[in-house]
């Protein structure tokens, strides 16, 4: 049985990992941190997990929760992360790193995007990129796993058969992304408020969106050659759920069914990854680890669409994936019947 | 054409009362006012407003803006109101106040249920409660007209004929209230985002909602007996709209029918009241100053549904309609034609 | 391991009774039936439930569907289901069912709330109610269990214990419901459209709801004295959760602390239940099979709010919970660890 | 006054259409007609309307319609238009038609993406394409107008200045439309339930989306060359609102300032066209007739994003602006102030 911590209980991400781990039977919670100093049960926090653990939140330091745990998921802002991971990994645990801090293996690049110097490029050096489905045999022996943004997975996971087959060319793929508002976290801001959102869609960040270097960063090592990326998120009216309708431009026009086939073929024997014949839907994945994904043709232009439940296969599903790969377990334990 | 001025013109009861104002052809907004420093357009604040108002946002404090208009309508958070309509009146123009500062006459249930002693006792006495189906006759010579709120309009409409015609108990009346997200204001809280709102049902201020008092004073008034009601608000995950379920305690079985031609008579000629067959849903008059209403037994229990769209006819469209009679104007214009 | 046959998989309530069994350890289904004759798999119909049944749906009758089987559940409509349970129980198999055409003890009493006369008394006879937090003791040894309608197991759930302890009167209960989208089912109607449901609350059924006469008889039952409700039925712009506001005329005013304690006495070791001091919500439970209560004074009016998810503790939750007790299994098992 | 009749009152569009004749000072709607043989009330099929129209809906053939107006809306499915459009005009009305009969110049491409011939290709020939801000000087004089799709008006008003302009090539445009469910129509269907639409995004039509030819020919005709666009819809969970994200490919890098230049240069004049600074959203559009565009880079590709609401700009709001042309009033009658 892992002894887990989760420092940064009160967010989203924390919520939907505790409703994972709540039903994992290698994992136990022995610690969630907040900087509140009352102490309060995870359960004033989270109503929906009333009865489900025993546990208060305490004002630790990462130190003193990686002293009680054998893996620790750091749910912190980004730059926060940076000083707790450090402390975490002295203390002897491994880290599923949340943030954005251990994502990008050049510091400069980090730097160029978060307006920020990265305080510890040492260990950054040695982090692994926690998508199992491509860096699947980097994960078990890792200390530190970064786990990947949300939109990142999801179009990393709809390029990489395609970027490493060559199928398409590294230059000028537009995606598309539109996320559920639970991707902005659980700060309150008046661009997400109920009233705002609601019957309401629209684009952000366009253009300097952080998840871009990522995506390059990821695809352009799984295709050996600098791919680049137009970016385009939106916002939707909903919860939970990331869709990305997909835009690369083919080298050489094969038909769907081929597509298909090598899709499946990259991700054969990975339990999360569906690639359908049918046009995925987020609600299809909603509460899932798992991520659909299929192609289309609209006249000659080549279209991928993948959906992923943002806060399970964007976030805390994947994280329990890698920290199960960590232990040496099945990757689908508290997901999948295994 | 009368000017107007916009106290607080950042939030959403401001926002609709632009865009009512904006079709109004006897009213011309010359101010809207902000503590923002920096002179924001109306469209920077409220993107939807783009060309519609050519017009700064200024940091004017309320006697200047009184200076500048015939009619202020004044939609600060209560105890601000308190401070501004003073000034208001001084200055000379008459004022429509959306807050609760000037609704309930007894400074004492004011300081009962707002937790502030009321510092403006002397005004609040020449206030006139700006309910036009209620108190349509006082409203057209009133220089300080106090808007109702939201939950408090529909709970009176729904109830006033009955308790007029003494057809229910004045006592022992339960209100079970849902109400759409926006009327719990444009300020960010927890509570109020998307996906705290969003896919959830829920109460709240049980036994301690302000709107309490309001509902009381004018039930009592109409009927001439001590009302009182349990009010239950709940939050709907939509953007708009009061739906009222209320419950009251019959003296009399009288047919289904002879309530709605009771309902029917006390409405007359009123232009924004419906007495309908069917059962209402905020649908049907989300955009509009209507309230519909309709009564049905559940067996022995009377049960008397009524609908509004809270930021209309429970906030900005009333305020139309209560600066309409105060400049002898058709209360339909700007709403309806007329 | 119990071979599990579900009739009239195309529904939402087989989609979220095939999402629990496929995690549920001792359980494996066996056949899906359909009246579709070109034998879609499952993941056809439930495009979510993509690889995780290796499964078509077939065109068994309840005979054919009976003898594969060792429990049934039967997913079809009221009237169906009257011909099918006989020939599910000939077969050889255990039964439950989710329609309402064995929940109903008095035969007349059906008759005049169905219309339609009911044409299998016998078995009606030794079907039991499948509430497992009222009538657990009953079910482990019934061969047909009659699966509680959605509203109605939350209505007596938050009712149950006032009940039995003679707290309330057993007349003049108000019950306002509020009930997400889904309970309407997946057959398509002008009233379940998206465009119409959306930013609309509205009520509906009031007097003539079906669920009424299962809420009193049940809580007949256990309080044994005649109950009468008044039960309001309301949709609410979201998929999922039911939401009960619930007036009862108390008989003698005790403190909210002492009637929290004599629910979780009542319901000691029911692992479902949740007894909770704040005001549940509908998103709380969503997913989940918990129902979560309290109770408020508002002034003098006793309150009671309860929330399920519709879908779960309202109907395939809870036939799973049931399945578990028939079959001499944790009932937790499919939905909590244990 | 105008008189207006309405031929098929019973979907989404003839609603919009009738909440904006309610306003508008120079038309009158003398007759609205369904296959309904009972005469309901406006106000029974749209229950909103209560109160707002005298009028019974007639079972009247389009030969008895338009003997009774100046003007006719024809709000009936493709091909049933094209039966109703010859008799209204023979019987001496001018037309708006609303389906996409009238739109298609070419009957052979109408063959093509409808799968039916066109039987009217005589009075195809004089129909005038109805957007206003395209075709605005023939539409005065027109006896038959084809009303645009809400697709098609989004993406040509976004496209229009940069394909004039030669601004982008003509071949290879990625149009990415977001839409709410309201433009799927009042008919029930499996898909456009809420439980099926709510917290779900995804993609349909796929290459095949019938607006596409429609985009084609009049961008074609703008530009004076052959425009080819990849169009890829998809369904968000609202009820109104187009979100157009468009991906054009350009020939020459031009400042976003000197772009929005040429769309303002492009639409000047134009009461309903806002080229704004900031990324539009649909809910700055909801309920009204404009459209907002603007325009951004993403690293070197050209982004072009344009919100209006499906059912005013892209429906039943240009159709009034079309009929405001053709009877010689001010386009904006009935929806801004003129």
């Amino acid at each position: 049985m892992a002894r887990v911590a989760i420092l940064g209980a009160t967010g989203y991400t924390a919520l939907e990992l505790l409703k994972i781990l709540a039903r994992h039977p290698q994992a136990e919670v022995v610690a969630a941190t907040t900087r509140q100093e009352d102490r309060p049960s995870i359960s004033k926090i989270h109503p929906s997990l009333t009865g489900m653990f025993d546990l208060k939140c305490e004002n630790l330091n990462a130190e003193q929760a990686g002293k009680l745990c054998d893996i620790a998921f750091c749910c912190l802002p980004h730059t926060a992360s940076m000083e707790a991971v450090p402390q975490l990994l002295d203390a002897g645990c491994r880290v599923v790193d949340l943030s954005a801090d251990y994502r990008l293996t050049d510091p400069g690049v980090y730097e160029t995007w978060y307006e920020h110097v990265h305080t510890d490029p040492t260990r950054l050096a040695t982090a692994v990129y926690g998508l199992p489905e491509i860096y699947g045999s980097r994960i078990p022996g890792a200390r530190l796993v970064a786990n990947p943004g949300c939109y990142t997975s999801t179009s990393i996971l709809a390029l990489a058969p395609l970027v490493a087959e060559k199928i398409i060319e590294p230059q000028g793929i537009v995606i598309d992304a539109k996320s559920g508002i639970s991707g902005a976290g659980r700060t309150p801001k008046l661009a997400n408020l109920f009233s705002e959102c609601n019957e309401s869609v629209t684009a952000y960040s366009i253009g300097n969106h952080r998840h871009t270097p990522e995506i390059e960063q990821v695809l352009s090592d799984v295709g050996q050659a600098k791919v680049q990326v137009a970016f385009n998120p939106h916002l939707m009216p909903m919860d939970r759920g990331i869709f990305c309708s997909i835009y690369p431009r083919i080298t050489e026009k094969r038909p769907v069914a081929e597509l298909l086939e090598i899709f499946r073929k990259f991700y054969a024997g990975q339990p999360f990854m569906r690639i359908v014949d049918h046009i995925p839907s987020t609600k299809d994945v909603a509460h899932t680890n798992f991520c659909d994904i299929t192609v289309r043709y609209n006249r000659d232009q080549l279209v991928v669409f993948a959906a992923i439940d943002n806060l399970i296969k964007g976030a805390s599903g994947v994280a329990v994936q890698n920290m199960n790969l960590m232990l040496g377990l099945d990757q689908r334990m508290g997901m999948l019947p295994c």
